[in-house]
């Protein structure tokens, strides 16, 4: 029994992309409401009072927020169709390491990446790659994806391949070359339908970015 | 079976107290390894090459690292004494939702209390302030304890009941008339063996904000 299930998202967003990811590997169909993020809606306000940011995930009415804890949720829920998170404790603590890793380092560090310029620019490009050889690292043992079964920190990290484009335009430089086995997994994952059809295309997302430098006043 | 169990920790920290309250929880004999953080052991830099932070807990030669991380692994290996964690995945997840409220914002906004001043220690003790009531919201929902057992939430929020009087001292204002409640709860929560044993004694914490000033070059 699935239940009445609606996700608040806004499409550029790597939270969000993590649930629809989460949804998509259970088979669960949702209701998706794009939110406008300078007018957010009076259901967002109500069911995200503490922190008022998408994604929220609505089940029968009662909200979950923040994306990992809605990808633990929607395992544990409907965890007899494609489990995400390891069933050994000491595997699922460590899975739980890498997406705290992901969610503390990857959108303040690739924000960094289109946010500056040079000096500034050039120590956040380095910190973040940094940060995706440590993932690199990963590959095998907690990025388990390897063609069939897409495991939590795969779903968690993948979204921000959507943004490499424009992490690459904005800081003026080559991701693939520093990561070349990160990158192939994340085209990998790209194959899987649950990933392809939950994330947008990268120019689109590039566009996006270029109008934020634009609200933002960054040339 | 328990197996062999170490925590690498340092004495005022408010996230190691959560381990500690959590093995106290589930009566887990454990080696207690104090570290010195200007002088971290080769161990604490084996164990969490990535952050290199304490709390650490070692079961059986394998690290788990967050203490949120830490606290749900212990939960879920020693399962049957005093469970931590709801039982229905939605109270999980609003459970998981305040105890990462929790991390996101009492640190950093203790922190900013004792190191500031002026309007901007104006401004932290708002804040401050704004949270901590925001968490008195939750007594009798995600903070459970009214007595008898420990939640989740609980155990990861009231650390920083250590903390209090360093932050009423350096901040020059009292918590308890803005939080009579929560101050009640804490209170509550320390008759609890698992608690009281778990959380120096305020002033302790008090003299070491004192020295931490005085190494910041903070009057």
């Amino acid at each position: 029994m699935t239940g009445e299930v609606v996700l608040l998202d806004f499409w550029p967003s790597p939270f969000g992309m993590r649930s629809r990811i989460a949804l998509a590997e259970k088979g669960i169909n949702y209701e998706y409401k794009e939110e406008d993020l300078r007018n957010k809606s009076p259901l967002l306000l109500q069911m995200n009072p503490v922190h008022k940011k998408i994604p929220v995930l609505i089940h029968n009415g009662k909200p979950i927020c923040e994306s990992l804890i809605q990808v633990q949720y929607i395992d544990e829920v409907w965890h007899d169709k494609s489990p995400l998170l390891p069933s050994d404790p000491h595997q699922r603590a460590v899975a739980r390491f890498w997406a705290d890793f992901v969610d503390k380092k990857m959108y303040e560090q690739g924000s960094r990446v289109w946010k500056t310029k040079g000096e500034e620019q050039a120590t956040a490009k380095k910190e973040f790659i940094e940060s995706l050889k440590l993932l690199e690292g990963e590959l095998g043992a907690s990025l388990t994806f390897g063609g069939e079964n897409l495991g939590y920190v795969d779903g968690v990290l993948v979204p921000f391949y959507s943004w490499v484009y424009a992490y690459e335009k904005c800081g003026n430089f080559n991701i693939e070359p520093e990561c070349p086995k990160l990158i192939a997994w994340a085209k990998r994952c790209m194959e899987k339908e649950s990933v392809a059809k939950s994330l947008p295309d990268q120019e689109k997302v590039y566009d996006f970015v270029l109008q934020l430098k634009k609200i933002y006043g960054i040339e």
